[in-house]
């Protein structure tokens, strides 16, 4: 057995992960501190199998059903990627396609499609509250239907991105860390500057900068949180970020101004959102139909967005970080890059270049996050069934 | 071996269903009675083999085109799992994606997409005459395309809803009740009533209940079809079912009222459709490119269904039939339920919530439907096939 | 070891494809004729395989993307088909749905679809210049991303058609002639007719014709390409043939006219496309976002095409030809056939009808050219893979 593979297996071993089995995946703060480290290992096992060239399907056949109601192409592609390397067929729900405009409602439809579904991704997180009600509507949905025998087994979810939590992206950040740092223990410590950022375009999600703060402060890490007055989170959320902090032995601390969260930072993630109260507005808006109100409230957000374009992540910044220019500095892409796809953004080009591999690295782990997150839900017994994946040896691809 | 299974395999064994393989599946009406016997007990066994974690792939690779000319939520997601169970791998055919409006012939398309198709699944069922016409001009065309040995093999057609017939549906449906009654001989002298209900949308197919009643007759079901004056259906089609049930003697009646056909039935299929001249008329409209006429006969219609809002399924109609509240309640979904999907429609929702369950379970068999007829499409010897899989036993899904 | 197959094998063994592994496929003359050589046959290979219904699987998973920047039918399913033989899920990279429209560069989405694709299929061929780009740039990324360490393998290439070369339409075009003489070696001095057709829509690709006055000439093919003044192909390409031609002992020649091209030819292939001037000036037009100078431009244009209906593949014309009716005539399809698709177009239907099986022959080598392409980069020993998979002999379909 490979001696890395073994390590994860040995360490995986000793936590306790029985829950994940069978439930669903829609936010990190759902699971366990050890739940989330069980996690990152079997991601990082199945990392290791596939670049072994050593097969990974547990399904013969099945399905993956894929729900985005809001454009992507990553994260498209991780879960068509990481649902395929456990041997499931990827069948997009379309609702344009669908007849779910007809008053279908949502208990039925997550119904209908679930007869051989294993697993239903779902993206929604373009208006407050709506993403995780609709997204806990579906499960419960088929769970209702399993338990009256309509279903002869549960689908599980895995959320794509709600409108509070991104938990396939914040995973996919931490295994880059953990591999970069050379394991979980060892981001311990670490100083990490959560940050606003200015862009040109308005209305981003709340769930990335969210689901940092919520899972960076589980394992050690002092993460700072920065944006302009008036744009802030979840409140629940970054109290609960604070908590965490707390539990884990580290500090959760908020600043006034990039320079501030930079300052000795290891790791720098400065990214646009919206302000919250904004967000939860448009959200009233949009369900009174009030399209023009939706209009208004745009102009004045991007007018807002404007008075902070001093708020972008320069080498000048950088070089108050731990590292100057070789500290972290990550982004879940696309970025708003100054000079390349705006005038003004989130990052100046000279900083943006330097980074792009790592943060490409970063993006290869989604795939395995979304495995990972599957292969828990669907293997009873996940250290057996990693050991049978090795010792059954069988090729991904036969190059001969 | 599963002692159902055996009771399935022992059944399929005693039927010719020998023309089924190498054929096509456009309507329950070009089949032997034995032949839908043979689906059926197909159907189950599929479904046993999939309950008990056995893969019923009989193709390592293999494509499942799917040609969705109307709209469609279930039937794309029973196509999509029924094919993915045996191995195939989906591929739509979109018609807004392709070059076929761009003068390309049905039969030089149909052949173009069949090289490496093993199904072709196709609904089209929004004009009359036309769905049957299409898939007839496919079906010729690949046959004659393996004929010149264009083709290496000959793809088989499984319709998923014409303008006269929704064979998945009505497999479905019957599967479902075969397996609340314990058994296909058990539908015998069973009273259905396949009646019209008020929709505030128009222009349903007419292909759901005609479906129903040419399958239904021919299994000793007696059954009861009612509409208001003008909601006819297909003339020959009636008149077929007349033939079936005398052929299987059973009874097949026409009722004026929903009372009337509700009266005593163990079976209630209350659903809207639209007038067969109607539809007729609008084919016309339709090739003529008269958008003012379609849109004439669109309002006519919507008030002449108006004018029929009593044709709903109500608790107090519910309670003249065999068993009350406890009668089997049916429908293809999704419904228009009053006071959930709007104002005024096919059912009440005090009906509609009591029978959920039901309804779901009727649609849980389409994939098996649509699964079992490829199954006779393409295994040459059903039996030793079935036998073969559940011997060979391989998981669908490695637990562990 | 069947008797065909190993004849393959044979020839195979004799060539040297080695640097055709982990390598793209954009255009047949970045190959050596040795590699065309190799991929004819795989490709025939490959067929021979499946037509004896043995899986030529070669990955147990895996991703093909696909991203059509134009629209397909044929082409389309070809890929899907193609790389489903081998074992990989289609996911196609649908810009409307994705986010590239919001300043992604090609580098960065390039990476972000390639952690798990081990193909990407792309048709890029509107515009002059532009599909050749990309691709380039696709490439280059893909490459950059695995020598940095980013991706653990490098995804390869393979063009579904640039606005330069349609690599799987000629190989398509050429596998059916080797077939249709028996063999490669007997294509030898056959005369080719490469002429312009007259057609009612305008700005159809310079890249089929193109494509096949560079891949025949290599084989010692006499080809003629004929045109109406103003309807020159690239320059560069029509002197590279010439050059082929030299080296092959074969001819190049243009002729002006039908006509003369056709008379005493085995093989014809009459096709509209656009002239190269007026290509040139439309992707300037259409770079500068100038929508009324393109209008101005297509008008020209398909007055310009509608002095020349003269130019349409008839019976008489035929009668020319080596063996009249009976000589081999080719077409990519779809066609614009007199009297079927228009009024006035490429081909009477007369012609067109008897040839239609060979038409839909040629368009059945398709999948397999793809499939091959992939192949000579997967595997590392092609003719070791190619004996394995017989041996293995694994069914690709268990009829039973």
């Amino acid at each position: 057995m490979d001696s890395t593979f073994r390590n994860y297996l040995g360490q995986l071993e000793e936590l306790d992960h029985s829950k994940m089995y069978n439930n669903d995946f829609l936010h990190t703060w759902d699971k366990t501190t050890n739940e989330l480290r069980a996690l990152y290992l079997v991601a990082d096992a199945l990392r290791n199998l596939r670049e072994r060239n050593v097969s990974t399907r547990i399904f013969d056949s099945g399905l993956a059903v894929s729900n985005f109601r809001d454009n992507s192409t990553r994260t498209r592609f991780s879960f068509a990627s990481g649902t395929n390397m456990l041997g499931l067929q990827l069948q997009d729900l379309d609702e344009s396609k669908s007849q779910i405009a007809h008053g279908e409602t949502v208990r039925e439809t997550a119904t209908m499609i679930s007869f051989m579904a294993d697993v239903i991704g779902i993206r929604d997180d373009k208006f407050i509250g709506e993403g995780d009600a609709y997204m806990k509507e579906v499960s419960e949905s088929v769970a209702q239907s399993y338990a009256d025998g309509i279903l002869d087994h549960r689908p599980t979810l895995v959320s794509l991105q709600s409108d509070s939590d991104h938990p396939t992206q914040s995973s996919a950040d931490l295994l880059y860390l953990i591999n970069e740092f050379g394991g979980l223990d060892n981001l311990k410590d670490k100083k990490v500057a959560v940050t606003w950022a200015y862009s040109p375009s308005y209305g981003k999600p709340l769930s990335c900068p969210q689901s940092l703060i919520m899972l960076l402060t589980r394992f050690g890490m002092n993460v700072t949180l920065a944006h302009p007055e008036g744009y802030d989170l979840m409140p629940e959320l970054v109290k609960q970020a604070g908590a965490y902090a707390k539990e884990s032995g580290a500090t959760f601390t908020q600043a006034h101004s990039m320079e501030e969260a930079f300052e000795g930072a290891d790791i720098v993630v400065p990214k646009s959102w919206a302000p919250y109260a904004a967000m939860e507005k448009r959200t009233k808006l949009y369900a009174a139909g009030d399209s023009e109100g939706i209009d208004v409230l745009e102009k004045e957000l991007l007018a807002q967005n404007a008075t902070h374009m001093d708020w972008h992540c320069t080498s000048e910044l950088m070089s108050k970080t731990a590292k100057g220019m070789d500290t972290i500095y990550m982004h879940p892409l696309p970025a708003d890059i100054e000079g390349v796809s705006c005038e003004h953004g989130e990052v100046v080009s000279e900083v943006f270049d330097v980074h792009r591999d790592g943060l490409y690295k970063e993006a290869s782990y989604k795939p395995y996050a979304v495995a990972a997150m599957i292969f828990l839900q669907k293997a009873k017994d996940p250290v057996a069934m990693l050991k049978e994946l090795e010792q059954r040896g069988r090729s991904r691809w036969a190059r001969a």
